[in-house]
């Protein structure tokens, strides 16, 4: 197949994109199957290391594969890898299927490295201003009636911009999704008998970086949990093994992974990832406890350092809000000038990632393509500009801006948040 | 912590089930947070390698953790596996969380081992009676408008009963649920022209055993896909990468892995595995094409070969349907005198694995544990001799039956099937 032939989809039967095998009109099946056979015979181009390529078959149909094993594996020819810096490990939005994240490449933020827990060591503090101080282990976490629910986690540093050569992983790979296992807060805190006149709660880690955040009681009651589960298995220790907090639809940050204790106090702990850390300039002041990750959408394909040919794409992304469902998603083929509604993949869950699909014809021409969010609130996501307007400088927190993807004539494609 | 204190889980504030830190009340939270270190100090018991133990900090928090990796990891602790036979993997159904099956817990089933293929040279012929016969390359199905869809797949097979020692996994792990990416077959067979006196077609995989099976036509053509997306990434090698056929609710096998063949025809292609295989004894005759998936549930905990305390327990479990929705979930626990309706996790998805749940305080004397599944078609699942009536006989295929956990006083489980 060359390149003009696959110039134009042809969706509603404009013309063949495939080459019609006209060899095989009219021809028995069993021709058919020999035939296809006879086509796998080629010479074999690809990008794995020798090794893998040794175990490939140039006819799979004449070699027995591998038995059945204990663990299934990815393909070698699939690459999705993190972007790991000394912090952080970013998540390949671009590579990414649905609406699940794949448990290893889910994000990674740790203050100071992924420690190692034996589950049968570990235990939880709930003390401070309760009647009964109590600890629990982790069997005494799974005896508790269990809730799974699928939630984003985004750190609220979830952004980086200001140049054409940035993928969706590099711009906004620090949030991923997860279906968690766990206990409800409020199931745990009835059975400390938390004191009425108590409203934060400090939730404590156990890696080495001791990582502390005040929570406020009233709002993490409704839905906040402890999880141990995600993506049917067992936490990974990435995510906070063997027990971590989630407050679903906060900044990553103050769902306390590898937690060890809570403290209950009628006031905030004032941590230092509260104060000097976590917060953001708004005019001449500094915000503290903005915690919901605000409405936020992002073209996934096409983007750099993808190559598009002119003919029928399916613009595809990923919307999400911390604040409720998303509500609509509209995309615009033209930089901005109009929007046209993204098709949502259901189920549209509260405070989840949401696939977004639009069917595009690109006429081949210089143009730019953009996505923005409205959630179940009104909000409607915003251009870099006018966060810049409203919060007096750039900040590094809590960044969430329309953003764009200009596409060239020759296929290459730019990231734009310049607008 | 003793058993004593654990017997019974104080749900409604009747005791503390977990040790109260009497040296905590009124100490400040300093000294609470020296204690619980202090308390991370003792002898560790584990089950891991010795290898992985010198990784086990005993303090956490006084050694720097990993740094952000390429890809994430499972625990050590961790060892839920697939159960491998000769020609199939069962997935460990007693140690999921949620409604997910991790990619590498998936069970498979192969008839000649899982296949290496390369992606670049996939290719899917679809021919016979249609006007135009074409190729697909991968690339070309992933230009069409995907679609992403959380459904089981269950090998027709999934049945081991009449005897004690059987866990779930052994039982009824022939059942996985992940969530599909992919492109529907109407929108591909639209490409192809299928004449409208075709009524069946032929999937071949292209694996050693060349699977093929026959699909009704009009029946595939409501939610069938081809997939080349699980969990959020590419599909698994022992899932059919780089794509497969999926029909919703049917049994596991008409879903051809690796799939590199469609023919149009205007009648089944009686292959192997619709004759000799896949088909099942109803009275003196022998029932083909019985696709469906009938309604099943299975509790996994309990479950051999756990053991259990008396006090409270939450009874959990999956319950799926091919014909639709999970209605609803009663579980017994007096061995079918009486049922009582079990909380269903959302969301409840069509022809979807469903976690149920159920809150029970056991006296800890002799009992047993069942539960059973109504689907939105009515139909509720039968009991093995029920199953047995109606056929004549016992047979290998489509075998749902409720099941049963005997709890004995010694806090031992024993699978049950024979009522």
């Amino acid at each position: 197949m060359n390149k003009s032939e696959l110039s134009d989809l042809p969706l509603a039967k404009e013309k063949s994109f495939v080459k019609r095998r006209k060899f095989l009109l009219g021809g028995a099946a069993v021709a058919a199957g020999v035939l296809v056979k006879n086509s796998l015979l080629g010479m074999v181009q690809t990008s794995v290391s020798e090794t893998e390529f040794a175990k490939i078959s140039l006819d799979p149909t004449k070699m027995p594969g591998s038995p059945p094993s204990e663990l299934g594996t990815r393909s070698p020819f699939e690459q999705a890898k993190l972007l790991p810096i000394p912090t952080s490990s970013r998540s390949p939005l671009q590579d990414f299927h649905g609406m699940i994240t794949p448990s290893d490449l889910h994000f990674q933020r740790h203050h100071a490295g992924v420690p190692s827990i034996d589950p049968d060591r570990f235990e939880l503090l709930i003390h401070g201003m309760v009647e009964k101080p109590m600890v629990f282990t982790l069997k005494d976490l799974k005896r508790f009636p269990s809730l799974s629910r699928i939630f984003f986690i985004e750190c609220s540093g979830n952004y980086r911009g200001g140049k054409p050569n940035l993928s969706p992983q590099e711009i906004a790979g620090l949030t991923s999704q997860s279906e968690w296992t766990g206990v409800l807060l409020k199931t745990l805190f009835r059975e400390v008998g938390v004191s009425p006149k108590a409203r934060w709660f400090l939730a404590e880690g156990g890696d080495a970086a001791v990582m502390t955040r005040s929570v406020p009681l009233d709002r993490a009651l409704k839905e906040g949990m402890i999880v141990y589960g995600q993506n049917g298995e067992a936490l990974r220790p990435e995510q906070g093994y063997p027990a971590r907090l989630l407050i679903p639809g906060w900044e990553g940050n103050i769902s306390v992974k590898w937690l060890r204790r809570i403290e209950f106090s009628d006031q905030p702990f004032q941590t230092r990832e509260e104060t000097s850390k976590y917060t953001e300039r708004v005019g001449d002041k500094i915000r503290q406890f903005s915690l919901e990750i605000d409405a936020r959408s992002i073209i996934t394909y096409p983007s750099f350092p993808q190559t598009v040919e002119k003919g029928w794409i399916e613009i595809k992304g990923l919307a999400w809000s911390g604040r409720g469902k998303v509500a609509k998603v509209e995309v615009s083929t033209d930089g901005g000038k109009t929007w046209t509604l993204a098709q949502l993949q259901p189920p549209v869950l509260d405070k989840a990632h949401v696939r977004f699909k639009h069917l595009w014809k690109w006429n081949g021409k210089l143009t730019e393509v953009r996505s923005r969010v409205t959630d179940d609130t009104g909000y409607l996501q915003p251009t870099l500009k006018q966060l810049q307007e409203a919060r007096g400088g750039r900040g590094g927190y809590h960044l969430n801006p329309v953003t764009g993807w200009i596409l060239k004539s020759d296929g290459t494609i730019e990231f734009n948040d310049d607008f």
